[in-house]
């Protein structure tokens, strides 16, 4: 059954539509590793991003579909604009679950029209069509989703890019349909909306009428299995349902590593004022929602609604990403203020992270000062009016902290850090430095309490310590992978107890006789094509670190520097 | 006599003066090879540019201070901050002569003061001293050169940064006064004003008052062969005593590779305008001068004066890249316009090169159209007053194009391209891909008739068929850097026959026996520094390579692409 999946490439120069044919060694690749391998053998390392020779690419992981709790997750990916390196970027919604059911592996987006005209790609049971929708370009995603799932129906799930994707904006989303038909779910890290409108794809419609399930070997043992997890899963992670992943910024806070005033300080003196509690308080306050599925099967539940003082929609989340970058890192405490900013990003189709990240740098260039949330929302604007300052931040920290002169950018391979100091949270510091992602928490984040898989990373270590980081950092990294080419949100847990439970899902729906060292190889194998890619994109071990600030300024108040040393990294990491 | 010269190291943080004893593998090393083996042995290449690790070395040559035709020119280098790789970056000027008639080697300047605070550099025979001198701070180049040898007489000769280079711009030049003691010699490349900026020095004075002349350990060969090699290149580079580096727009529009409207083009219809003839007309007419020696002892003379309408001094040259830059790559023809655009960067100390291409990709996107000099001239006017379209500008074009979404970028390794395109000049080409420096004709221009030093490379080449070229490339870069490393301005003529002359000077001068290929050794071993410096910086081989328009749009009017083969420019380059 592995090979029994239909995989299609559109020509956006041609028009044409063709089916691929894999060769074998392609049967257990999905998701994320499915992207890096094709990069790696489709892709010109060293080709402009946003030139033809990139392809965007889109792929369910290997238990997209099932009644595995969580396995809705989609993976999108391409050469990244931000990076200039390899990029799979991570999103929930109903995309991948509808994919899956049409029993597809992979969708590659190749070359671009050369005539100035926008498109729309329809798929379904009858397979891929190339339409054009001239009503929808230049709109925002809640409007591109809106006018679609009227035409199309309500059961359609919508992958769509906000204008700042038309534009090619560095630090573009791609938006996907949550349960509830609202662009909510963001693949936003790496720019990969500027990637889709540069093939000039403003919107894709997956409608998964007429499909049944999607095929299992041995239906009766992948039930218990996943019925058992289901059960732990609402026990375990019950913080997150309530809390959502706000309920980090308390802790993180406490642990003196929540990003503040451009990673100047650790710790935030209004922290209280956009946590978990006073969220949930409004939220509850205003008829907002909370405990939502972000795609179908996802038993978590941390989504949330955010409502305006007279009741009105404004926002899904806050995330915990969100809060802090474009809170305590801009040194804003007011959640509206902040609800605002995230929503005009969801609307644009933004990044929010890379866009906090860039707003904090702006504010330490001194143009607008921290704390000045107005001054940030007006930023924003910009980026809607076009104006030059506004088409700088929308390519993000890096680019904007060079041209503005700022020395102090957060950035690891050209992608904004996220919501956790690496001074701070030393492990995740390492995963910043060595994923071939650029800064990225999702690609192994070292909270603490988080343990390895081998028996030497199975103690728990403080995460302000620099011993046993690297090797913590490669374990997660490694485990984080395989929930990513599963299409398992990592919320489940990289633990090696769900390592073996991964192996026993994927062999009763594929019939394999996977073991656990099997399952974490196809991490490791993802891995190897990602280094790979990148170095030949132009990648090499000097790329491998942080900004020089963070090993040289004290993060207050613990006084912390960065330290692990680089000859550890640099060891433990070449797995 | 090689290892008699002496050596400080001026710390900026402590204000301590020290005088460094090299070892005894330092000898040979001088100007371009000394910077980067300082850069290689001290300084960590992941650093920040613009942070304490990096260092600004100033060296004259191996011949500086001589009799020898052209040998006054100075290398001026660190990490670049434009490029992020090793950086030399050449000038002409009264400093290096000065420098090699107080014996000294090298200056070197570390670290960066804590305080906000700027300072002066006064060298002089009794030693290095720190200075402040307020009243320039936030001064142009012409009123620094002016304050300055009003102070300290009219022989010092002045190093300065401009307001540009204090902001730490990336594409900010370093001036150097020329024999009138107007800063009109620019070391253009790599944005070294930028860090001098960072370490808070807005002028070096060299004061070579009670010193008596070089050293020479056989005066009278020295000056048998000076004399013959004067005699020589009055005759052979008349053209340039003329016409000046102008004298190459016509050739080069001829051919086809004439930059025009951000390289698409290689033949501007106004080219007539920019030429070598019409730049003489004006300056006769106006009272402009013509054949003017940039440093003590040049013979070929090639620098101009160009005065307005009025017969007011607005600028010097213009030379070929700033007219073919700023005038047909801009659309612009107008020589006036071209003069006024120069004159702000020699005032702000910006590199006309950098900017010029980068106004050049600014009208690419749309900002202001091609052939707008009114347009081009406020956009430098926007430098000035600090907006954050001239802050972008000023920083470069490859962060310009990536802000305001521009696709064809013509940079290599972060530095713009020079005044031809490499489809229609194609050795120059391979220089610009594989030169350590990043995109730089200086360090090896391929122009038509040129031929190497290698028995299969002496024959004269088609400038714009693929073969060969990788190898005229390489032996070009080669004895250009042993131009750079001797002090020789590269116009006395990159040959055999000056290789060989070359190493008769040192040996007259020295006392050595180095042979011709002992010589060509130093150059060799320059770029091994360099290369090597670069890797640890974090440059492979997918970084040598030009934009991917270059290989992809055809140059009209001849449909040239770039068709070096890339395995044959690494395995020829990698020597």
């Amino acid at each position: 059954m592995l090979n029994g999946k239909k995989s299609f490439r559109i020509n956006m120069r041609s028009k044409k539509i063709t089916n691929v044919k894999f060769p074998k060694e392609y049967n257990l690749l999905a998701g994320r590793s499915l992207i890096s391998k094709i990069l790696l053998d489709e892709v010109k390392p060293t080709c402009n991003a946003l030139g033809p020779n990139n392809k965007l690419i889109i792929a369910p992981g290997l238990l997209g579909g099932t009644v595995s709790p969580c396995s809705g997750r989609l993976s999108i990916g391409g050469k990244s604009p931000l990076t200039g390196g390899v990029k799979e970027s991570n999103v929930g919604g109903l995309a991948a679950t509808k994919l899956s059911k049409l029993n597809i592996k992979t969708i590659i987006i190749e070359d671009k029209p050369q005539e100035d005209r926008w498109y729309a790609i329809y798929i379904s049971t009858k397979g891929v069509e190339i339409l054009e929708e001239p009503e929808i370009i230049g709109a925002d995603n809640y409007s591109v989703s809106e006018y679609l799932i009227n035409k199309y129906g309500k059961k359609v799930a919508i992958i769509s890019i906000g204008s700042a994707g038309e534009k090619q904006y560095r630090s573009s989303a791609i938006a996907v349909t949550d349960m509830e038909g609202l662009p909510t779910r963001h693949a936003g890290r790496g720019g990969l909306g500027a990637l889709m409108g540069s093939k000039r794809v403003k919107a894709i419609v997956i409608d998964d009428k007429n499909t049944q399930g999607t095929f299992v070997d041995d239906p009766k043992t992948f039930k218990d299995i996943s019925k058992e997890w289901i059960k732990e899963l609402v026990v375990t992670k019950k913080i997150l349902t309530t809390k959502g992943t706000a309920n980090l910024v308390t802790p993180m806070n406490k642990l003196g590593c929540l990003p503040t005033n451009n990673f100047r300080e650790g710790r935030f003196a209004s922290a209280d004022a956009i946590d978990a509690e006073n969220l949930q308080k409004i939220i509850r306050e205003r008829n907002g929602k909370q405990g939502i599925p972000c795609h179908p099967g996802c038993v978590i539940r941390c989504g949330k609604t955010y409502n305006d003082a007279e009741g009105n929609y404004i926002t899904s989340g806050m995330e915990y990403e969100t809060l802090v970058l474009m809170g305590s890192n801009c040194g804003i405490s007011n959640l509206d203020t902040i609800a605002k900013m995230n929503r005009i990003c969801d609307e644009l189709g933004l990044d929010t992270m890379e866009i906090g990240v860039t707003i904090g740098v702006v504010m330490e260039s001194g143009i607008i000062s921290f704390g000045d949330g107005e001054g940030a929302i007006k930023l924003l604007e910009e980026i809607k009016k076009g104006t030059v300052l506004g088409r700088l931040i929308a390519n993000g920290a890096e680019i904007t902290g060079k041209a503005l002169g700022v020395t102090r950018i957060p950035t690891v391979k050209g992608q904004s850090i996220s919501g956790y100091d690496p001074r701070g949270l030393k492990g995740t510091g390492v995963t910043y430095i060595t994923s071939p992602q650029g800064a990225d928490h999702t690609a192994g984040n070292a909270l603490p309490g988080r343990t390895g898989y081998r028996p030497e990373t199975q103690e728990v270590i403080d995460v302000q310590e620099a011993k046993g980081q690297a090797e913590l950092s490669r374990d997660l990294q490694i485990m984080t992978t395989v929930c990513d080419l599963t299409g398992l949100c990592f919320f489940v847990g990289t633990t090696k107890a769900n390592m073996e439970r991964i192996a026993q899902l994927l062999n009763a729906k594929y019939g394999t006789r996977l073991t656990m060292d099997d399952v974490i190889q196809l991490g490791i194998d993802c891995i190897h094509f990602e280094k790979e890619f990148n170095e030949a994109a132009g990648f090499n071990r000097a790329h491998d670190r942080l900004p020089e600030f963070f090993y040289l300024e004290k993060l207050p108040p613990k006084d912390l520097i960065f330290d692990v040393p680089e000859e550890e990294i640099q060891k433990t990491l070449r797995f």
